[in-house]
């Protein structure tokens, strides 16, 4: 069966200095602020900007081992990933691996916001980092 | 005053194979293929792609010219850029480049699907290439 990945639910951007690209997205872009919050736990801080139909999820590392903080130094800031809603995570990974794709994560695991989530492996995907969250 | 982005029409995916692309994004991960064409003056075949709130545009270069060859030649193949829409793109350039932003195109251009269109620096925006186009 064809797995069916959902609406793009956010726009993972990794940064250099949250303050400036907050100044950016939000004060000259027109962005709006809809929350922040530190995850210490993943080394990240995170501000979440609504962009309407889709949100933008401005990611700083804030410690060394951070995937973030390690992207960064080796790519540079950028565009991080691609986030889509899907309706079961597990039957979805299930059906994915079946298809040949790679999972970062096989097991799903609770994400920033406390939902379920899920990466695939970007070799499966044209080298674009996406991302599963159950929808609640 | 503030300038405002609207939704995101698209993210842009340079791809190394089109074919290969469509496969894994349309018959594995299940977004539905819209669309295709070749824009044969700006050296690209383009393949656009339903994710339901916004769409997905595979980009693959037909000429080794073409900006996408480059990207792809420079840094690989992955996420390209992020088109947002706004109302008035003559207006929004104006307040853009007033509070600082670079441009790329200072005038709008006609793009792929016949709107106006225009890209901002990726040097003013975290590296985050961003597209506006102007809604009808």
């Amino acid at each position: 069966m064809k797995e069916r990945l959902g609406e793009l639910k956010h726009v993972g951007i990794a940064v250099e200095d949250l303050d400036e690209a907050k100044k950016v997205y939000c004060d000259v872009l027109g962005f709006d602020l809809e929350d922040e919050m530190e995850v210490p736990e993943r080394g990240l801080r995170i501000a979440f900007l609504s962009a309407g139909n889709t949100k933008i999820e401005l990611l700083k590392g804030i410690s060394p081992e951070s995937t973030i903080s390690k992207f960064v130094e080796k790519r540079g800031a950028g565009i991080h990933h691609l986030c889509f809603g899907v309706v079961d995570i597990k039957k979805t990974i299930e059906g994915l691996v079946a298809e040949g794709i790679e999972m970062i994560d096989r097991q799903p695991r609770r994400g920033a916001e406390g939902d379920m989530v899920a990466f695939l492996h970007p070799g499966s995907t044209m080298k674009v980092l996406i991302e599963l969250v159950e929808e609640r």
